[in-house]
């Protein structure tokens, strides 16, 4: 089961409004990917790289995603700019088993809609509520560890409705004072990957160095790992064999 | 598909309550079952009648059930007061094809723990707080000349985590003041029926008169009502037939 | 609930193999939308059109779609003709509240792909064996009035792995003699709006004058049928209310 | 994560039919328990116990189920013979987080039935007949290391309908040459604890010597260990806090 062996992240972010917002900059100096890398690299297990929008290929080439077991995605402003080439790929190794990490408003990014088939969309107010994610699968993977509540004391909000497919396992409702609800913690299977949203995460907050916030990227990044799935064979096929039953 | 036969619905309802505190009298003068009856009655496509705790058989007697489509469930105080001969029966017309709508708190009743498995547990307060329903799954039955979210001016909290199944299908998560959120409308299938469990209804509040709560409820009476579905045969059973396949 | 309104539907088809191939038009001389309307036609209950490739816009302009209840979809050869304006369309519709119906080899149609967010991919054989569906939830409308299981004396096979999303929920699952096994009826939400795959329809056999095939694309078409859901509204929005608890 | 603590698995056995019966004690000469356990134990990670029916409390002691992990059951004949009581401690324990994993005939166990809430029922034959499982969720870890499908030469037979909920993911579907097909591999969550049911294992065939069957369990155990989920807290609560927000 390859417990020996460290779980491949990249972490790739859009690292703009880092460079070019002097308060964005005064959260994530280094960049969101950063703050996202240096705590998994601190975990047992893992091995990290990161990759953002203005490198080469936006930093995905064939062979960075070809040695991705889990790919951790955070982009805002700058989703428009993402060559679809690039999400092809992501898209094609995602269903070949890559695992993939949604945060925030990577809601609206072309490969989560690409992945999702449906618009994303959602209700938004940037007041810096705060948000309370309540676990509703205490038995899932994503939530070990994990009190019955995340508080984040400041928070973007977004509202329901989410327009997601039902998540194939809601693990976290997210629940803000200005009266809305959100499924915030969202698994998914596609093709012989998995793919987890999850909602924290505003660009202007320092979301990313909250322990429980870090704990659940973990927790997402081991689940959602590659796993030696069965290789499929498509197209053409015979019959797999004569069978004959007699009562 | 029936369209022209009308959905026979039996209403039941613990009815102490009403009986024993002039508070809950004063809100429900004739008792909850006779509340959630009127309403169907008013509407095109229904046959209503009711049954109680007190009555012989609960009201649930063989014949009753046998032609009730949909069975809405509302108990509270007295759910240990229900037979257990009587929760088999129900259990297994539910698995045999009538649909079941489970209210408030009957979350603890002896029929909805049975087709759940779990404890169904969960966390309450009492201060008459404001409930927003929140339509999770717009394309639902259920959710059908709903708007965006209901609004219960007071209700009873109940909060997560909530032990029942992940539903089939989720079409309502409710929002309270005070920090909680609910899986508030949760469909199943079990056997050949259908369960909807739905969270308003309070018997210290005027939930069952409010226009919107009465059409979610006629709606879920529609979504679960029995359908022509295949008889199913158990037990031993011989090859379907000779099959061979050449290529 | 509009049970007085016929629910309209558009049946879809490619309508080219009739055309070209004298085998084909052999079993669908009028083509397959015709053999499939026909039977809707003579349902109470309905209001029908059909539209098909060589059509300007394909037949699905505007106005026709704004029209249409539920659009039921055939393709096969000529799926990568369907101009992706008209897709994006139908897209928009069917999130919208539009039901759709994607028949058989439909599962590689550009919708459908856009919808699943996968590739759809499957095994195939055409040998003509005897295809069997089982139905694995007998509560479910689109099961109504059927037996245990479907016979469909000769198909195409198709079997696992499919690529798809897991179905919201599982109606079929079809048994193949060549020793495969494959998810035949699927259900999703997606947006408002619904969607069911089912897996007969091979164009060189009489699938669609089967009359339990039939009946199946009838429930379906009123499972999906548009329901009169919530109008949602995205984007920026106010906190709701000042909204006060006291214990 | 625990990945350095092994998980503790107990496996519990009727263990009558291997004593009483001279052809199954030929093929299990130390009961299916034992079969099971040597592997495990070979196995890293694993810490392996067995109990059987005959043992006082069936060998499940508040104090071994307290410390398992994981429970794997394998019954047939004397589902009856299990005290309620054990059921009763064996139920609230997997809603405390222990997994559970349910083989073949235990699908008629009584805890097996508590859990699901349905009657499990199913068709059944027993000519020995060769039984395929498709994997139909390739990225789950129970499928990790397993091809597309695996063959068991001779295996009873058990066809749907089985009255079991919709799985919360299902893994494995069967095909059976007689013309069946079943969900075979079906996961789910119960409380904080999780279930899996596997169909094969049929007394009088060498099922749990078969190397892809042992790897199906294994993976099976470390998906349903307890994890460290939140502990969760019933019953009246406070509002959270106060809070308030202006726009």
């Amino acid at each position: 089961m390859g417990m020996s062996q460290p779980i491949r992240v990249t972490v790739w972010n859009e690292f703009r409004h880092e460079q070019s917002d002097a308060h964005i900059r005064a959260v994530y100096p280094e960049g969101i990917h950063r703050a996202i890398a240096e705590y998994l690299e601190d975990q047992p297990g893992f091995s990290v790289q990161t990759a953002t929008l203005d490198e080469p290929e936006h930093g995905l080439t064939e062979d960075v995603l070809a040695e991705t077991d889990v790919l951790i995605w955070w982009g805002h402003q700058a989703h428009a700019a993402v060559e679809d080439e690039i999400v092809d790929r992501v898209h094609a190794r995602v269903l070949d088993g890559m695992g993939l990490i949604c945060l925030h408003s990577s809601h609206f990014s072309k490969i989560f809609k690409k992945l999702m088939g449906t618009t994303c969309n959602l209700k938004w107010r940037e007041l810096g509520e705060n948000e309370r994610l309540w676990v509703v699968e205490p038995g899932h993977p994503i939530a070990a560890g994990v009190g019955q509540y995340i508080d984040i004391p400041h928070e973007e909000m977004y509202g329901e409705f989410f327009d997601i497919p039902e998540p194939d396992t809601l693990v976290f409702i997210s629940w803000f004072p200005g009266g809305e609800v959100f499924r915030s913690g969202c698994c998914y299977h596609r093709g012989r990957g998995k793919v987890f949203y999850f909602r924290p995460g505003h660009e202007s907050f320092p979301t990313f160095y909250q322990a429980e916030v870090r704990h659940v990227i973990a927790n997402a990044a081991r689940w959602a790992a590659t796993t030696d799935g069965p290789e499929i064979v498509y197209g053409n096929v015979q019959p797999l064999e004569e069978v004959t039953v007699s009562a």
